[in-house]
């Protein structure tokens, strides 16, 4: 089967956004095991001018409802704070399911079709694939490393593989 | 057109990697400024067991070099030691030049092929499709995102704009 728009994009979110979680719960259970309150680990940033960890995994979620964008469907609408790891795992949760309801069919075809986006206080149109492979995978793989570097940084024991997830066969 | 194998991640190496060497000389730049070694910046890490910057450009670029896998051409030898910016510079310009040698009826129609790739002392048989989307990319965007994460980290003057580069329109 040659690949398409869908199957570039949507499998790889599925195959990334599992993994962030898991990095959340052993995030959790590290700073637990050190008797330390595990949302402080949301504060964190590499850099004073970054996003702490709880607003990568909040962009990593919304980069990844792009497929959504180009369906022309609603997308999740995120009531969490950032304030709590189950929060952002329920974040990450309903960006999944959101994911998932979503075919081939409502995507495929739209290659060339103009998607605007709200970026700060300016809109922009994207050609859907520009969006999808240029903007927002870009973004979300931005974020969802920076969301791992930055429980590295801070001694949480991950490796490579809990980044990467479960690949398909 | 539908999005092709290709097209959904040679232009995005093409996308990144100019964006990393613009990277790496705004690094050398600041830390010129500074009057300090900017080759120091290579030996940097995030924690003490993640792979320093320069080994980082280099697994990003190695990981680029996937599509070239798919096509069963010989992969460029790459001679440089990490140990200075410069030489770092003209891997990402040899994995440039490599990349856009490559034409789109080289992959496309791969996509179930099988390819092996030497995974340290292992050997992988992946399908090709896999290999690009679930193997490399994520690989490569880890590799260049830690890149940047550990200039930002160490006070470089970066922004989010100098690791997306340029979008194609």
């Amino acid at each position: 089967m040659p690949i398409s728009m869908y199957h570039g994009s949507v499998p790889v979110f599925l195959q990334l956004l599992p993994a962030l979680s898991g990095c959340l719960d052993k995030a959790q259970a590290f700073a637990e095991s050190r008797k330390y309150d595990p949302n402080l680990l949301l504060t964190l940033r590499l850099a004073p001018d970054m996003f702490p960890l709880s607003r990568q995994v909040q962009q990593a979620t919304a980069h990844a409802c792009a497929p959504g964008r180009i369906a022309g469907i609603e997308l999740p609408k995120f009531t969490d704070t950032g304030a709590n790891i189950a929060e952002l795992k329920q974040r990450i949760a309903t960006t999944v399911d959101f994911l998932k309801s979503i075919q081939p069919g409502q995507i495929d075809g739209k290659e060339d079709s103009e998607v605007s986006v709200q970026l700060g206080p300016n809109t922009r149109t994207f050609r859907a694939q520009v969006l999808l492979y240029h903007h927002a995978l870009p973004n979300f793989y931005f974020h969802t490393t920076t969301a791992y570097d930055i429980l590295r940084h801070n001694g949480i024991e991950l490796g490579k593989r809990d980044f990467m997830g479960q690949q398909p066969s």
